[in-house]
């Protein structure tokens, strides 16, 4: 994470503001509201906004006049009924709202979630600072063998330092060539005043896709627990797994009830196919079941043993 | 507008309240929070919750670290900028939340802006009120003669009359039965013992379409800005109307710049078709132009003349 | 179903016509194009267009230049793939469009799936025909007294036929009165050329919520499929399930692999929380488990015994 | 555009093929459906698919049972009403999809466009071509001094020259060291069978941001209409307008009568703001209005002498 003394200074003084409202209110949330929490080598999240809490999910399930939450047991149960049979809508009617700085290639992902508001850094005004994700070496990972958008091992050593060195060389070169192009130095002065700058809406298709860029990103809660619920998961990318991950930290303190319902119901959960429900009664029932009895392709079968905790 | 003593209380022991907070607020709009806005005869709007202000929109275009509105003369600049360049995505970084009460030929038309979040009353699941919206006689217009969709003349005397009966009387003897189906008083304990009630999610089907409904509801200010557009405007049903009129008040509470951005290029603005602004430019060049020579048809000429303030 | 002769006609002429084109074409789903398809006591679907097939399912998860289905068992294999998975934009690339005729206490419930595209029937610009929905004595269905969303027992003897009448009646009498107040016979001319008709889109809201009205219904096939889990599942009202069903087997004429890995894995499985896959791999491994020892709640350890087919 | 022996030969064999259907079909849309049509050094755009035509639209806003489309001048008049009042719901009625191969700066403009579905080509799962966009000399424009997103002169010369140099040089670099790390030839077999290649997911960002991407795109009726107003106007990056105009061209072939319509209301047309139209009464009454007098701020009243076509 890297944020100039100045960023620092204007998060301080929005933190050091207290102002008096009548809505809802999450100090678990404020305590670290405009935080910067620092994700890969210079990306961060942070909770720029809120609306809503636990109470007002309950509150618009009952269309209620005033605020709900006299008894947390009860709420609690409505909550986990809520989130059981997919009634989404009361979900839908709290709201966040974070500044996120992140890879590019990260972003191609993200933005697929479409039911979120989005406003990003333009390349095509502004000059982008001089940041790229490089990986740890821990998670320069080759190409798994077995599924073809999967990692496998570590690469390590001569191979590792090749690696690093390649995509630090070629992400500093394309940059340095992007403010050649632009004729600009950081301050905004032409670096050689004799010639015209290339267009920045142009200059920036240079650099390269582990450049950070930023945005704002809001969505309501039904729709961040779907995106939480690909991406926090086991098969999500790294590089955006850790931003879930983050934000999944920030749902706890935002809707610790709503985060328990999630985390035992969806994320926690599992789905069973037709024929994976047949071969689990018919174990239920004593009865010895391969994966060609089950009727199950041998991939299928491999998942649901491994969902139930079982040699194959 | 009917609440309840025991609504009224929990709407006054919600304004009670005051908690501290870090995030934008905006007094003006925090004065009318929560409170019932009377619309129609027993409808109304409440404010229940809402993020961001005039700064938040600012903040998002520029995508800072802080809150911006240092320079309110800046802002205003940049909102207008914004609204004229139809540059969307920074007004949705504002939200805002309502409880309405409406009838439900009303929510019929307005659940049809698809771009919002909404918790309605379930009649599947409780009963509703015995509460039908009746025109105000200087309402009780005929149908327009000209326009399919529109109104003409008010009726008066024995036909509007007779009209308000029929309604009045339609909409009882409906609900009246919807009860003795149900064989439920309002307590919910039956009328008769001695035998089954309907089902809910069944009966409602014999109420007329004036009976009132509520729903929270939840969208984005430039969502909110385009229904607004519609429903606030000349052409809209009246009915539809009187809820956007006080919309439009509760947005000029919340973001005074953004409010009047978008009465002076949406609401106050006039769009102008490809032939429409070549006969203005003829005009303006001194020369008499008529329905004919524009090239435009009858109906559209006449628009033209109207925005212009001219006689035909 | 009620179609007038003019309608049955238009109908006949527009299945009478046979285009050559270089689109994807799904025979299957051609034989019944256009037809109405008898849902309830008046309403219909008809199936109007549609774009792709199951191998333009396939086309677009490769991205491809040609059309794929070469390999019948191979495209079958990725489509449950991406089922499994949920990985759904490909599903997003088919497209279907109905013409639905309803109950408009049905449409209420239907058009809260917002991922479709609507255009209704316009009672404020015409005149509903006089249809109503009354339900067929075996669907009379009392209050269920341990679900509040639910029926019970089927009403029978008197207390059915007071039921029916009621709703007969009413529906008529408002219906008659729509058509005085608005002062117009079915062919349009005033009932009495002495008096002014009331708007339309006044009186419309004299009718009752079992009036049918009609509309064009579009959505993409994964927008389709979320529909159906939701709505012709055994918890959905029985009249909105039924035309969900007739819908799932259009789908089952128009996209058979995808239609196959949609009962296999959505509407076939079963969801289970992590507190359920934990008492499941309790009991394969032998364990006597109880709704005590599971940490399940009572409701919901009786719907996972339900789901594994178990007593309690 | 660099297509491949085999894409050609599939796109002609899909060309070739040619079922019967029940289905409204644009004759002038068919002669081009499948083929690609060349956008940038590398690019194109291809019509996959559509559903419905002009007489869909029509179909629509009236709930008919047949086909409409009798009476072209009806129709057109029809189509032209909807589209001056806004009544957005009729065009919903129509899709289309296209295959896009765009560079990925572009794709990132295309993507904001949320309502709708997308493809992408994806470089976790499989490897990029070799392929970049440089811009042809003619359109290698300086940043603009007056507008901060804009393009201003074209460079020449030996300042053109160095751009290109770098451009290509960095690009190809950059795509040799991403085959490098993954270790692959463009048959996938390793480049050297001793060491593992760094996976896919993680290689793909050394690539520059003018690398060429490809994805299925389809969205209704409306949403394109919408994307062109935005996309193929004068102010959009001359590198996604060029995609936005051949897709113009697909809408003449396929909707003639709503691609009229559009240009005529929407495309050629000019929004005037309140201050705006009272400044254009005031002068059509005869007055001298100047900046000063209309109450426009500096840039507004040049855009609208620029509107007016008149010298300031």
């Amino acid at each position: 994470m890297t944020l100039t003394a100045e960023q620092h200074a204007e998060i301080e003084a929005a933190r050091a503001a207290s102002h008096a409202t009548r809505r809802a209110t999450v100090p678990a949330l404020e305590d670290i509201l405009f935080q910067a929490i620092p994700i890969l080598d210079h990306g961060f999240i942070r909770v720029i906004d809120y609306m809503g809490d636990d109470g007002a999910i309950v509150q618009a399930a009952r269309v209620s006049y005033g605020r709900g939450t006299k008894k947390v047991q009860e709420d609690k149960g409505l909550i986990n009924y809520l989130m059981r049979h997919r009634h989404t809508t009361p979900f839908e009617m709290c709201e966040i709202k974070y500044h996120v700085k992140l890879p590019i290639f990260v972003a191609r992902q993200w933005i697929r979630h479409r039911t979120a508001n989005v406003n990003e850094y333009s390349a095509r005004y502004s000059i982008l600072d001089k940041e790229f994700y490089i990986p740890a070496p821990e998670h320069l990972a080759a190409q798994s063998t077995v599924n073809r958008q999967g990692r496998g091992e570590v690469l390590e050593g001569e191979q590792a330092a090749r690696v690093l060195d390649l995509l630090r060389g070629d992400a500093e070169r394309c940059y340095d060539h992007y403010m050649h192009m632009l004729n600009e130095n950081e301050t905004g002065l032409p670096l050689d005043p004799g010639r015209s700058g290339l267009a920045r809406e142009l200059a920036r298709m240079n650099l390269t896709l582990n450049t950070y860029t930023q945005w704002y990103w809001k969505t309501d809660l039904h729709n961040l627990m779907h995106f939480l619920s690909l991406r926090a998961e086991a098969h999500a990318q790294y590089e955006i797994r850790v931003y879930a991950e983050a934000m999944l930290d920030t749902l706890r303190r935002w809707v610790p009830l709503c985060h328990e319902a999630f985390v035992q119901y969806r994320m926690g959960g599992a789905h069973l196919s037709a024929l994976g429900v047949e071969a689990v009664k018919r174990m239920l029932a004593g009865e010895t079941v391969t994966q060609q009895t089950s009727g199950l392709r041998a991939r299928e079968w491999r998942e649901l043993m491994e969902t139930l905790g079982r040699e194959e």
